[in-house]
């Protein structure tokens, strides 16, 4: 049964690294037509509504280290099974983001030296913000979508709109982060363009993996304690309303 | 109760001000890929989409002192509870914009004297729009606002869609707006900003005030008086549906 | 209750005309940063789906004679209301075009001579189209329309959903063809601004009233040809889903 | 029965490729304010989401031979319906294209050697993509849209939301492919166009044909495989639910 869900995971992520860094690379800066930053916010955004209608009952569809642990801290995933979601959701970027590299090389006007969407701060941040705002968005936009997903799925939500709205707000955040960052909140999407970004990417990393998860397990906390509920108790919703 | 409700409040308003006017302030203008007013509309109505499947059950995911006053105006909200909530709701949305501050003023680029999304008419509208089609717009378009919030969680309309019909309808009211004044209908969102943006938006904000709240309760009488809903009694509808 | 639908219609035609047509006036063409054709597009669709989720359980929200006459076509609608249906719609867009012109001419930047987003073909069509594509469009898009309309509000389409289908599919028809000659697919819309764009509109708006209804007819009786429907008989269909 | 079905299919696809190829034609590259490949995304994917609403009931709305046969392999289809589905299909696109043709051709500005909207890979690719990422992208989006299907319509998912899901998915895999090849995943599609784009859009067709075909039928085996269901049985899910 985890394995199932693992292989949910990561078909999942695999969508989500590689439709919306794929709209990032091949279709933002495209001349004249291109999508620009609403389409590629637009983009990641459905990569989660879409996959969480499919899924949501199979997995509950994370796509995410930083949602798999915010709902721990939240008190709705069990931490045992976070290790194998958070392999599975790091395995599916990396294969999206080689799929990703073979297509988009395919254009003579490929520019690998674009940085392959890949997540960074400093010289390598699309408006050259620092570490520190880079850091402060991390950590605030995750709290915040935690805090949603948490929210929308709530028993006593509307049911089965939890996708629109998790998905949806994915793309707010997009709306408001790329320029700091190029937006990750998600360890998974930005560990799988980084290993073809090359050397400054891996070095910035290590700020894509600690600011969601802190952020993330922020939110689950903040959210539970505004909805009082029982901690640790995993309460009897509908799996498919239970998803980002 | 009332506590925990005006904490939602907060966060959701914080949500409505961060995101909203973050949008506009870090990526509506970015070089050749920006989000444009087409992105920030989009990022408004998302704050309110997401917040409302999030917190709907908890408050009724107001986010807007317009909202409170004419839900209490068309006979849905009791006035007792009007000050706690306006206050949650500026409290918000004042954190929010020194959150904002402090993040966007992390790039180079940043330009204080650009308005930080402060709202405003005459030479401070975006279009040069004098004040009295600012003080016609926002009455209108707060009154509208109202009457679709009021229609949309009526008991007899379709339960749980709510929040997708009142935060597209905030959506709808930006793509309309945003040259006149930067668009408010929300006397909360507009005091933030100000706060940050400095002399001329705290000497304009008395209209992002006024006129939203005056055409709040106008819409709220509007939709009673169509709907034949007696007056002053609370409906029984499911509170996840009576929200922004 | 006649009188109280009609109300709900007018002020839904209103809504329709000032946020679609205001939309395209103020903003799409704002330097640099405006919302474009797609954000018309949206605008327009989001009118019909806010409305419909607010006054659907009221009049059915119509908000447009070419969607009355279609319903009454498809055996939907009792052909005795149709007059005061048109009546109160073609109301709510004059008021409404009024309303825009007091707002979008308080702007120094107010060009009169730009059409104020009424209709029309040959030269004043945005993409220079003559007579007959115009006419091709408006009444193969408004059968559409229509055929839609019967559809997502058919007792077995799933219910509560209308709004989002009958609301997107106008956005899709703008999408097509505003360049065309700025998409009308509904008469109200269409008078409400040729009276302040003056002699031509007028001239030309027969085109944007023979069109429409022709088109609106035939999709209403495709689908009930399609469906097998008992023709003439109103189906007791739950009104909040037999909407536009 | 199956005759009511190949109508609903040759007016749905009909609709696809109409609206979807339409918005790229006439309006994507409008001066100024042109929707860009962003609304041509957000087109094709309301195409779908407005005729499943609308004739989910009656055919599952397939639109599509690639979702057709994807169907069928992962057991939601009976085979011997392939045949008479295909065929609507096409012809509802051929019918389709012949009446864009009509329209778009009425405006002086129209450039019938831009490819109308025509599949192509090579120097026919928008982006100059070759012949191998043309495949590996239209067979990866295309195993990726069956597999949303299978999902967002498995008994599990939540009821009346597989439209929104499908629709968007359409919209999510432009979002990321036009510049790779104007995008199909759906052969019908791009047969329509091909006949009037000439011979280079005619010789290239085979891909737009085996590609999608391929990927549809891996798509519906691998959700099928993942979800565990006993092959060939077709469940008895609400057909409202069972469609794009």
């Amino acid at each position: 049964m985890i394995l199932r869900k693992c292989m949910a995971e990561g078909i999942g992520t695999f969508w989500l690294t590689f439709a919306g860094c794929g709209s990032a690379v091949i279709a933002a800066g495209f001349p004249q037509v291109g999508i620009g930053l609403l389409g590629v916010s637009l983009a990641f955004g459905l990569t989660v509504l879409t996959m969480a209608y499919a899924i949501g009952h199979i997995s509950g569809c994370h796509l995410n280290p930083a949602v798999t642990v915010g709902l721990a801290a939240g008190g709705r995933f069990p931490t045992k099974d976070i290790g194998p979601y958070v392999a599975a959701q790091v395995a599916g970027a990396v294969v999206a983001a080689s799929l990703l590299y073979s297509i988009a090389s395919g254009s003579p006007d490929f520019d690998p030296t674009k940085g392959f969407a890949a997540n960074g701060y400093g010289e390598h941040s699309p408006g050259r913000y620092g570490v520190i705002p880079a850091l402060l968005a991390e950590v605030v936009l995750t709290m915040m979508f935690l805090f949603v997903i948490m929210g929308a799925t709530h028993g006593k939500a509307p049911a089965g709109f939890a996708p629109i709205a998790i998905g949806l707000c994915l793309t707010l955040i997009h709306l408001v982060g790329i320029p700091i960052d190029n937006l990750s909140v998600n360890p998974a999407r930005s560990t799988g363009p980084a290993l073809f970004a090359g050397g400054w990417a891996l070095a910035q990393l290590w700020l894509f993996w600690v600011a969601p998860l802190a952020g993330g397990a922020f939110g689950g906390v903040l959210y539970r304690w505004l909805s009082e509920e029982p901690s640790a108790q995993v309460t009897g919703v509908n799996p498919a309303t239970r998803t980002v």
